[in-house]
Formats: structure tokens, sequence, C-alpha cells
């Protein structure tokens, strides 16, 4: 993993009282010294906010050159109102470094149906301009800034020589944290110095979130402002990347997004596990995310998983309402390496010892084969605890 | 509401040993004094329980004369061992009243992946069968014997009177209770001595599933066994309903299974809230379906009312990913009659007197209204509480 500023980049976070903990940067400002190709993927709600709105009618483009990111307010469910304060918010971005308004994206994550507190904003990005930098600490500040109740911030990144030139992917990511009368939204910005057009930057985004922010989740509510936003401005050198060239930079954007991917369950709202579900040997790829992704959000296999239960009955019997066809008898099943299952069959085994090995491990892998084809999907998601009841049940509104 | 045994029928419900508990029935045996029709709906897990594989291959039927059910064992991914144990159970329930083996229906719910165990089940047929009669003590020993952590019995019925003839339907069921490594099964079996017809029987089931079983959940885990069970043995008299008859027996059967369907949610795993979700002004029916539905699974709507938190942002979004296209600007909500959300746009409220009111009471409204067409749906579920955790992360395997 290399996780430093790609060239070209400058980036801060500041407080700017969006938050009521000082400690806690609330605003992420980041420029591009030049314009960038961006692209971006978005949450499917319809119910979706303004900045998911916004960033979707300008990406993919050629001429992005700052991102602003506020936590606190998700600018959600605020109608036209909520609009011009997203557009708002751009233009005093890209004013920060002479850009126009409609160069800038934005992000936004916190309370729903609550304005954004402009006056506030636009202190905390003239105040984020002054701090810009491409260091370390910068780096760090800007990943914490889009935090809400995270407990860690999720940084990841990758490194590659292509054609002679090093270019470096860094990316940032929020999610599964609850703040105010909200659910857990899943927030990326990854930035990379390597020079590509805007319509294969977008394809190769939506290649690596099929495989990684496409395949988590927390509680299975999705939220209204997911989005995962890609800029890439060329400041590594050497022509648009395509071929073989492509191909290279295409796996450390996968490797990049799946970190940060995984780190979101893993910091799941109360979760003591993170759960990796493995489905092979499906029919093809959307069946076997249907059945990895239903075995996942059963609030029996999360309890189970908590419990520290090897409990193949749920496990299998999710799979059953996936809504996928498949043979009931060529079903297995193993969880942490245990078989539990065979050919739809129980089978003996030894359940203190599988006891033992979840409740010792804060990684469960579950396994389901199928005997329908090839295909293979890994999923993540997190157990429920009773914690997270508490977390989400607490009188927020 | 009119619950009493209906002309022709015998009940008995007995411990025998399936159980720990000396205290709790776990075997209930039902026989008709004749040949009754008989309709099943039936678990679309494609991990399907045997007593659902034998149940289904004998309805609709003119000719059933027993049905026997068991708690404690679900007979569930037991393969043909499985299947061969359902036979004979079936075999001993209709000896019980001197009919052949193929004339008795099975229904099983607790432990997934165990063997029946046939010398108890024989004692328990046995035993039930001596004790069989039609009283109010008879009938509930019966409903009991369904029951594996239920807290309370659940019983209901109507009395009707069809041309001269005073028909009774009477229901039993259980649900959301977990007992062992396996999930809230869903059974209930309906008498009535009305005539009908067996794809008359059958089709008046289905009408009545489809707004009330098919209309609840606790924590959207299907089943392995789930089943609803009719048997309509003509013991009232009358010649078999049609028309305007079978109208007024439809609404009495509908109003029977909602009432039993309701009850299940109500005695939901540590539940503290019965919610109902109305949504209407949709485009059809499965439409809304699947927005109550969306709406009611989501652990974030569910943990929100288990807080007392009038969170209208988790309602509304949770809407937006249920798959269902619809105007976002055009959804209104109301909670215990408090308008929250107009016509997508948040509204003034006192979020302390919502709250109150979820909080001091069992029942919670959510009423959700879209503007694509006309189509109504209700929807039941329970809230999601520590409490449920608790129970489901234990460790039984």
């Amino acid at each position: 993993m290399s996780i430093t500023v790609p060239k070209g980049y400058l980036l801060a976070g500041v407080h700017c009282r969006i938050k009521r903990d000082l400690q806690k940067p609330d605003l992420t400002l980041v420029l591009s010294d030049t314009p960038a190709s961006a692209a971006g993927v978005y949450t499917q709600n319809l119910v979706c906010a303004a900045p998911v709105l916004l960033d979707r009618s300008r990406t993919p483009s050629n001429r992005i050159r700052a991102v602003v990111i506020c936590s606190g307010v998700a600018n959600a469910c605020t109608g036209e109102r909520g609009l011009r304060d997203a557009e708002e918010m751009a233009r005093l971005a890209a004013a920060a470094c002479g850009a126009k308004g409609d160069q800038a994206l934005v992000l936004s994550t916190g309370v729903i149906g609550a304005f954004l507190p402009m006056d506030k904003i636009e202190q905390g990005i003239s105040a984020a301009a002054v701090k810009l930098g491409n260091n370390d600490a910068c780096l760090l500040s800007a990943a914490r800034g889009m935090l809400t109740t995270d407990t860690v911030h999720k940084l990841s990144g990758r490194s590659v020589t292509i054609d002679g030139h090093e270019i470096q992917i860094t990316g940032m990511a929020k999610g599964a944290a609850m703040m105010g009368p909200n659910m857990a939204t899943m927030l990326a910005l990854i930035l990379t110095d390597a020079a590509i057009d805007p319509p294969t930057v977008q394809a190769a985004l939506r290649t690596a979130t099929s495989d990684s922010f496409n395949c988590i989740s927390v509680d299975g509510h999705m939220s209204t402002n997911d989005t995962v936003l890609l800029l890439a401005n060329g400041a590594a050198g050497g022509r648009p990347l395509a071929g073989k060239d492509l191909e290279i930079f295409q796996q450390a954007l996968n490797e990049t997004c799946v970190d940060l991917a995984k780190s979101i369950p893993a910091d799941g709202e109360g979760a003591t596990h993170l759960i990796t579900i493995e489905v092979s040997a499906c029919a093809d790829r959307d069946s076997a995310l249907a059945l990895a992704k239903t075995v996942a959000n059963s609030p029996l296999v999360k309890t189970a998983i908590s419990g520290a239960d090897p409990n193949w009955g749920r496990i299998v019997s999710a799979a059953g309402y996936a809504g996928v066809p498949f043979d009931p008898n060529g079903v297995s099943l193993r969880v942490n390496g245990f078989s539990l299952y065979e050919k739809g069959a129980p089978v003996q085994f030894d359940a203190h010892a599988v006891s033992r090995s979840i409740r010792d491990n804060r990684d469960t892998l579950i396994q389901l084969q199928f005997s329908e084809g090839a295909a293979f999907r890994r999923f993540w998601t997190t157990d429920l605890t009773a914690e997270y009841v508490r977390l989400n049940a607490d009188y927020h509104t």
C-alpha cells in the first residue's frame, strides 16, 4: 500500500463549526493544479441528495479543479434551496483556485432535511484554502473532514509505474456511521495523477466499484448521498492510458477501492466482526451477487456471527430466498474454513471449535458453493449487535 | 370475533418430550369427521422443509382427514430420511381416525438440520388421539402445541350465517419465535365447517393470505417451513359455496387471516412495537407492497421506532430504494397521525409530541402517500430492539 498525495493536488481539512466537537474537521477542500478528468458513481436511491444531483450532472468531465466535502449536514430532502446551496458551495470551492463554479464537485453527509449552514461553509472554504498542502498531515486532515461518527479515518492507495511514469492512486472514504436523523452514508474520493480521458476514467471507476463499493453493506439501508468520485489530473505525465497500461492502472484502482470498501463495514456501527461472504460456482455474476447480498443482509445471519454461533441453517436458508434459482442439493458451506454443510446435507463438525474461531477473530469468512456455473463474487458486511441497536434507537430528531 | 371449534372437528395438544419444558405442549392433532377440502400456501424458499414438500404434493385436496403438527424440530435440511419421516408422521395421524396415510397433512417448526424423534412423535399422536375434543380447552391446547418461543398463543375466528347455515372459521398460528439454530417460522392452520370445493378453497386461501400472511415480517428472513393450511369439511351443511355466499365467506376468512397475521409481529422477538405501514396512491398493488415491505425491513426504520424517534428521513429514504419508480416530490408521510413530510418537503412538527406518541403506544402507524395511482396496501412488522439481538445471538448450535 502506498498512501501519498498524487502529484498536482493540494488538500486540507478544517473545522468550521458544522460539527459540535472542535477537534473534528468537518470540511475538506481538494484542488487540482490543472483541470482533471472526473468520474462519479452514485446512489440509486430515488430520494437522492442535492450534491448527488449536482455531481451527476457534472460527471464525466475533463475540467474539474476542485472537490469540497462537508460532514454534519447531508443536504438531502432540501428541494430547490438545497440545490442552490450545493451550487454555491461548489462555486466557493472553485473560486479558491480561480476556477469557474461548474469546475467543482460537492459531497455532503450528515443530517437529512436540514439546510447547509452556508455562512459556516463559506468561512470553512476560506480557512481551508490557506491551509492547503500535499504532505501527510494535509492528507490526513482531509480524510478526517469527511467523517461523521466513523471511529477511524479510511485511506488507501497504490503506486504503479506505467511506461516510465510513476503513477499514484490515493483514496479516502467514510461510512457506516450514523449521525442525526439519517442513515449510514458511504462517500469516497479517489485522486490520481494518471492521465486518463473522461469516458475511460468513468468506465474504470464503474469497473472498480462493481466489485468493491457495490459489494458492501452494513444494514442494507441505501443512503440518499452515497457517492464515489475519481479525479485523474495527468500530473504524472505520459499520454492518456490505454490498452495494457490501462489494465495495470485498473488493477491498482480495483485494489484501492476494495481496501476502502472493506474499511467501511469493518468500522460498522457497533460491529464486532467484519464478515466476508464468498459465493462460488454460480450461473452468473449477478446471481452470485444477489446470493451474497441476501445472506449478508439477514439479521439472523448477522446476529449468529455476533453470537459466535456456527448457525448454518440461517445461512443456507437465507440463500434460499435470494430469488436466484439453484439446486439445494448442490450447496456446500464453510465458515472460517470449517465444513458445515456438504452438497445439501449437514456434516458432523466440532461446534465449539467453530464457535471459538468466530469469537476469537474479528474477520469471519463465509464460503457458499453452488453447482450452477463458474461465477464468483465477494461481499463484505458487519455482524449485528445490541450496540448497533442502541446507537440507532437513540432519540435524535 | 368468534373463536370456537367448527362443527365436525376434534383437536388436542399434548406434550411428548420434544420440548424440554413439560408444561409446553409440542404436538397437535386435528381430525375431521369427514374428508375435507384442503388448501395450502407455502414458503417460496428454495431450501424448504420436508413437511412443505409433502403438503404441497397433497393440496389442494378433497379428502384430508387429519393434520398433525410438531414443534421443536423443523424437519428441514434433512433430505430423503426427512421426507420419509414426514410421510410416517402423516400415516400415524391418519390412522388415528382410520384414514389412509395420504389423507393427512403435516406441519413442523423448530431446529433445522435435526431428524424428527419418531418414537416420541408416535407416542404423542397416540396420547393426543385419546384426548381429542371440541371444547375450548382442546382448542387452546392445540393452539399451544404449535408454538415455539412465542410468548402467547394465537387464535382468531369469525362466525357468519350463509343461506341459513351458521358457518364457523377458526384459525391458529405461530411465529416470530426463534428456537435452536433456525429462524422465525410462520405456521397457520385454519378450520371451517363450510362446504367448499378444493379449487375454490385454494383460491380463497390464496386471496386471504395475499393481504395478511404475505404482508408481515419480523426480520425479513424467509423460513424453510412457512405454511398456511385451510380445511373446509362442510359439516355446517349447505351446498358448496359460490357467488355471493362465497364472497361473505371470503370476507370472514380475510379478517381471520389478518387477525392471525398481525398477531405474529405483535409477538415478535424482543419487540416493543407493532408497526403498521399503510402505503397509498401507488401505481399498482405490487408496487405498494414492495414499498411497504422495504420500509418494514429497514433496520434503521425499526430502530427509530424502538427508540421513539420520529425519523422521517429514514422512512422516506427506505422507500427510495424499493426499486419502484415514483415522484419524490409527491411523497407525504404521517406517523401516528402527525404530518412529518408533505409533497417531498419537510414540515414543521412537534418532535417531542410525536416521540411521546410512539413511546406511549405499542402500535405505531406509518402512512406513506405517493402520487402515482390508487393502489393501497397494508403491512405489519416489529421494531428492532437490543433484546432481539440478544435472543438471536445466543449460542445454540
